[in-house]
């Protein structure tokens, strides 16, 4: 691991490091926030932060105002990049912002020329964790949150594998990503036309396999005046799927917000609270 | 004025406006904040944010995390771009970070090239607050802050005008520019050769004209592990004319902190309630 940046922030620390990954095969860069309390002797919960389509590890660390908040709690955040990169990673012949670098869906692709190096589940949910876990004051309570793409990487990992988290949260998330644009371009691409690939990835159909204990606690802001809610993200599916199952979800319409990190951080306080309650 | 964007952020807006300025002779950008309390009837008092080298609008909005406490005092916070922008703008040939765009360094060119549009002094002391008090729901309670360039733009444009701010704060500011390299480099190119002219602009010298009932209420952060605080920030220039002077200003060095908005972000509920304290 290489240390890229480290800055002091409300008492803690913020670094930027790079690692060469074995599951995506490039060298991979991730933010951490290690809050003031944490140290190896007493190793602090650690969340999950997981991005949308274009980020990289900076856009939550700068423009989320999760610090404040973290540090009183004491609990680490970590934010992974959003896809694999550098030189010989494929990348969308048009420089989509929707396919390719910053759009690694956080699932293992299988279709050439992208299964190479998109293998973006194994390396969130299980090399990170390994690496993390090894090298920093962390504990094993894990709680998984994201937005958009990301809130569609957040539930989808916390569904498959609900043993490993306490908790899980997302804002705007791509609820149903095997019957919008963005999930059907981005699984035609990685897994091929395969039905049955695309549905191990989708959080609306996820959530049908859960026995009631694996029922995690579950919040999700979405805004009500986001461009992207009837086409691309489609809360209602998983809002419906929940209350079929007797899921208590604790889904909000926040009213007159965004897609954007003013929305972010405006409720990112209630979600780090909501994740603090379950470690 | 157009409205370039419209954001709500903890139940307030985030606006972006850009409008023909009379002083920079070119059509400017500014970002507001207006907190949930803001109304024709019942207007806020406002923070005017400077930004440093190479910012726009942009950076204080996206990364200083200072809606909420605004939200909770109620009031609202205006951040100017650093410079004209736009063609026709002379910049510097070769590009450098330090003169020309978003360096606009808060004083008025009178040298070539940059005298038609860098006016900056004249638009954010006289042109934009009589924009805003015309077209936005503020008083004409006023406070100043910034950072690095933007910490010498409050710091030297409060200590030119305190009859017009109730009190002025600094994140790590250019405290001498007229002896710093980033002063010296700008003040030769927008001023040119005459110390009487830099003079103007040099906060460390211009709090010594101030007469007591002068005194703002001042408060100023800066960050030891600042890498520029030698070099360009000198701050005991301004601290220990401060000393001569009997004035009490509330100097803060932090330990450990970097001069990024990750420190600025863990300080500035800090100065926001030192503001709305002397409103």
């Amino acid at each position: 691991m290489q240390l890229l940046a480290s800055n002091k922030v409300f008492g803690g620390l913020h670094q930027r490091y790079s690692h060469q990954a074995e599951s995506t095969q490039c060298e991979m860069t991730f933010a951490v926030y290690l809050p003031p309390q944490a140290t190896a002797e007493q190793p602090v919960p650690l969340l999950y932060w997981l991005s949308g389509l274009t980020c990289s590890d900076e856009n939550f660390m700068q423009k989320a105002g999760a610090f404040k908040v973290a540090a009183e709690l004491g609990m680490a955040i970590v934010a992974p990049d959003t896809s694999p990169r550098g030189e010989g990673v494929a990348d969308d012949p048009e420089g989509a912002y929707d396919l390719g670098l910053g759009a690694g869906f956080y699932i293992n692709a299988t279709q050439l020329p992208w299964a190479k190096h998109y293998q973006m589940y194994r390396y969130i949910s299980e090399e990170l964790p390994a690496l993390l876990e090894q090298h920093f004051p962390v504990t094993q309570q894990r709680a998984i949150a994201g937005h958009s793409m990301g809130g569609h990487g957040a539930l989808s990992i916390a569904f498959k594998n609900p043993e490993r988290f306490s908790s899980v949260s997302a804002f705007s998330p791509i609820c149903q990503p095997t019957t919008c644009p963005w999930g059907q371009k981005a699984f035609t691409a990685y897994l091929g036309s395969v039905q049955q690939a695309w549905q191990e990835h989708d959080s609306s159909l996820l959530i049908k396999r859960l026995t009631p204990e694996q029922h995690l606690p579950l919040l999700i802001d979405q805004g009500s005046d986001d461009s992207f809610l009837a086409e691309q993200l489609k809360s209602e599916t998983l809002v419906d799927a929940a209350k079929q199952l007797n899921y208590a979800i604790n889904f909000r319409m926040q009213q007159g917000y965004d897609h954007s990190y003013f929305f972010i951080a405006s409720f990112i306080e209630d979600h780090l609270r909501f994740h603090y309650k379950y470690f």
